[in-house]
């Protein structure tokens, strides 16, 4: 294994294991020695990535918007769509998604600026409503990045509602449910007579996209 | 001062009190000491009061969504804007109901059932939605329980991120835009041209509420 690909590793189980303990003890009652000892790295390992509680808190803060390969769609809206119905299937399996989510909603982390996420959402989501409005997607009155913030913040909550009613058990349904609101105020009902907002539509992004990573594994390992 | 109107003042201060410590230190951290010496009471009248930290937490919890007297409207999605922004209001200028949002966010309220907020809510849109049907307001395909829910668990995600990009300073403007995308989905256009759902609606309800709190409160002294 070639040393740029351990520390990868390393890294991302430093991760995983600070995603863990945040999420079972919140921001501010985890300490660093807990994430060491689930992680089982040395300290001056975990140091090295991370020199602090907050850099650890920043890094599973970003671990739940790195751009992911949503395959290209002939209409942007149901790029849009795609992406936020993969992420709430990423937050119902991914427990690192989910640690980020959480950690971004930590109201008693003090110190910790949470802003993160909201505003690189916020950003993505906005770029495809771009993309939207140039291929005339759009309705003449949408301003893209207000739109893009009210499906942010409409996520944030319909993720924290149905995580303190029922465990994200129908995340799926109210994510759908989200979106057959919005769009109807945001884009052309040509343009929605062909989108698939189901609330399965975020696994069959999931699977897909799978079969996207590997390809680029394999062209990856055909090269090298 | 009555009996009766010393208990409901203790009762009061406590909350507040629960309300404060929760904000600042999160429920799993709190403790009923902490929230004695905020209070200032004796320990036998907190106890007499909430028996234990969960209850107390389960009375800062309802405080935010007790019924108050919304002025009646001809059009009854007039209503449920004025509720949904003046919620917003209390949130932003109310530290009780602050402190009971947030701890229907506290996801590391081990213990501590945190459902209740958004079924309350969601009972409370769901019927003014009914009446919005019941006069012929509502487009057809509107199932009331959904609407209710997505406009619940939306408003719950904008007030979170209005909180951690800038402590709220601008989430009346974003109340407002969750409002705008949301209604012309929901409400037929003849009727969305005569609602009022401007980011200052807020206060302008919380005023007129205010009149009718005094002239309440005048009644009763008149009959007393």
């Amino acid at each position: 294994m070639a040393k740029q690909e351990r520390a990868i590793r390393t890294r991302h189980s430093i991760l995983l294991a600070a995603a863990k303990i945040f999420e079972a003890r919140g921001y501010q009652s985890a300490t660093i020695n807990e994430i060491l000892a689930e992680a089982g790295v040395t300290k001056g390992a975990l140091y090295f990535h991370f020199p602090s509680k907050e850099h650890l808190a920043q890094g599973v803060l970003s671990a739940q918007d790195q751009s992911l390969p949503v395959p290209e769609r002939p209409a942007k809206i149901q790029q849009f769509v795609d992406t936020v119905l993969l992420h709430a299937y990423r937050l119902q399996t991914d427990p690192m998604v989910r640690a980020g989510v959480r950690l971004s909603l930590d109201q008693q982390a003090q110190g910790l600026d949470r802003s993160g996420p909201f505003l690189r959402w916020g950003e993505i989501v906005r770029e495809l409503l771009e993309k939207a409005e140039a291929q005339g997607e759009l309705l003449p009155h949408v301003k893209t990045g207000e739109t893009a913030d009210v499906t942010v913040g409409g996520f944030a909550g319909v993720q924290a509602m149905s995580q303190a009613i029922c465990d994200y058990q129908d995340l799926l349904a109210r994510t759908s449910a989200l979106l057959r609101h919005l769009l109807p105020s945001v884009a052309l009902s040509s343009v929605l007579t062909s989108v698939d907002l189901t609330p399965n539509r975020g696994r069959i992004v999931f699977d897909e996209q799978g079969g996207l990573l590997a390809d680029q594994r394999q062209a990856v390992s055909v090269e090298g």
